[in-house]
């Protein structure tokens, strides 16, 4: 990489030697895996960021991305096309490319196939984006906040399920609506009620639920290892496993070209020093990614 | 079918037209699948034995074979070459196509890979054996009974672990000897702990593990959603995946021509009136099949 470059920072790195790398099954890169609990370069166990009196300020999920400059490692960095849009391009850097990830590559989502997504933030969305592009010919959406629903259509959902207006289970109501369950689901909240709820709206025999969201809590998962007799799975995603510097550089090609659209994403625009207020909008779900301009 | 056919009767039925039949991602059939308290004929709810006095005698998994003659649903039974040695067949019925099927239709299981059985019971040698025809590099076994091991070998077993001689959890062993873990893993015991042993045995990135042990207690699933993002899955397997009606007659077949060696699994042979010493054999873990002559 040289100067001028354009390029995709991205926190699951590849290093493109380890046996992970390696391998056409994963894309956890074993030396550059996400470790939230990782706070130095790898190569030397170091910082490159102080305070003005000389403390290190730490580094984050190898990217360090929120500041105006960062320095990170060859491995978790791609080149782009120059004439990429750059203020899209910052969405493959996780969100983005997590749904549609989850949907392409984790469950192969096949046109034709029915799919239900629960929770409609970016990651979400993406989801939505990625099965739309697939040729889903039903994308059910599950959220208890309505706003959701209506950026939602936009990116192509057929269906709109709001758990508080039902007086089922939310897999019940898609059992009932699919003949059975749907073919995939993906779980982008976090919350092991909701986890099991997707994992019972897939179809039994074939149905697989994608794992997206980040679940804090220490309970162990809420299934019956019988339950996997039915012939249901369960499948965990990170970074909707691309491998960045290998796939990026296409995804950002069908962004430009229109295969992929990420208009929808970009719901805010606000100059910088109003930062707070942009996060404040993430905070009441108002927003999916605003556009900082300096 | 006609009288004279040679057949086998299988537990996980095939109607050949439900949602599932229809499928090529399933063999859970929906009108015949396996229900443990099922106790009549599907079509009229009916039963087709009864006691002298008239009293019904109930049936069991599809096809109530603890008898000299039986009646069965045409989906729960399949026609065989006339040639194939009887004796031999009766494995397909249930144990050996559960474990040969695991490794060949859920696992997938490909040339040079790595495998490790917990539980080597006839369906864990089965699994042993699958691999094995499959080209598997490295096949460990797992038994805290040491007599199984000298059985496995015969199978393809190529290294042994009894759990009581280490001063270590198993999977940690098994990474050790294998880099990080092995390719597959299959749970044929019904335990928790073992389940999470064979979970944790497999390489983070692409490791499988597929559960074939019943587990009868009410306990959930000893996993965290979170663990599932180091790449690792679980899978549960009925009969191996194997579609009864239409993969059956092949598999048949692969037993003739010696693809497949069933000779290690029929260990002994007693006179019918013995059938209680069977029993005793194999609660004692000391047979896998025994052939009882009338
Ligand atoms: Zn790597
Ligand atoms: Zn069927």
């Amino acid at each position: 990489m040289k100067i001028g470059d354009h390029v995709i920072p991205f926190f699951q790195g590849e290093c493109g030697t380890c046996i992970c790398c390696r391998s056409q099954k994963t894309n956890l890169c074993q030396k550059f895996g996400v470790n939230p609990l990782k706070s130095v370069m790898v190569n030397d166990g170091k910082t490159r960021f102080s305070t003005m009196d000389g403390n290190p300020i730490f580094h984050f999920l190898n990217t360090s991305t929120f500041s105006q400059y960062t320095v990170l490692d060859s491995a978790c960095v791609v080149k782009i096309d120059t004439k990429a849009p750059l203020e899209k391009m910052s969405l493959l850097s996780c969100g983005v490319s997590t749904g549609v990830g989850a949907a392409w590559n984790v469950a192969n989502v096949q046109p034709g196939s029915s799919v239900a997504i629960f929770g409609l933030g970016a990651v979400g969305l993406a989801v939505a984006e990625g099965a739309r592009v697939r040729g889903a010919s039903k994308i059910i959406g599950v959220d208890i906040n309505p706003s959701k629903f209506f950026k939602g259509k936009a990116v192509g959902i057929t269906e709109f399920i709001n758990p508080k207006d039902l007086d089922v289970p939310v897999h019940e109501k898609i059992g009932a609506i699919t003949e059975g369950g749907v073919d995939y689901s993906f779980e982008c909240v976090g919350n092991l009620e909701v986890l099991r709820e997707a994992f019972l709206s897939t179809h039994t025999g074939w149905g697989l639920t994608v794992l997206l969201g980040i679940h804090p809590s220490p309970m162990l998962l809420p299934l019956h290892p019988m339950e996997l007799f039915n012939g249901r799975q369960i499948v965990g995603s990170i970074f909707g496993g691309f491998k960045g510097k290998t796939q990026l550089p296409k995804l950002a090609e069908q962004c430009m070209c229109g295969t992929l659209n990420l208009d929808e994403f970009i719901t805010h625009e606000l100059p910088f020093h109003n930062i707070n207020e942009a996060f404040q909008l993430l905070i009441e779900g108002k927003s999916l990614r605003c556009l900082l301009h300096l």
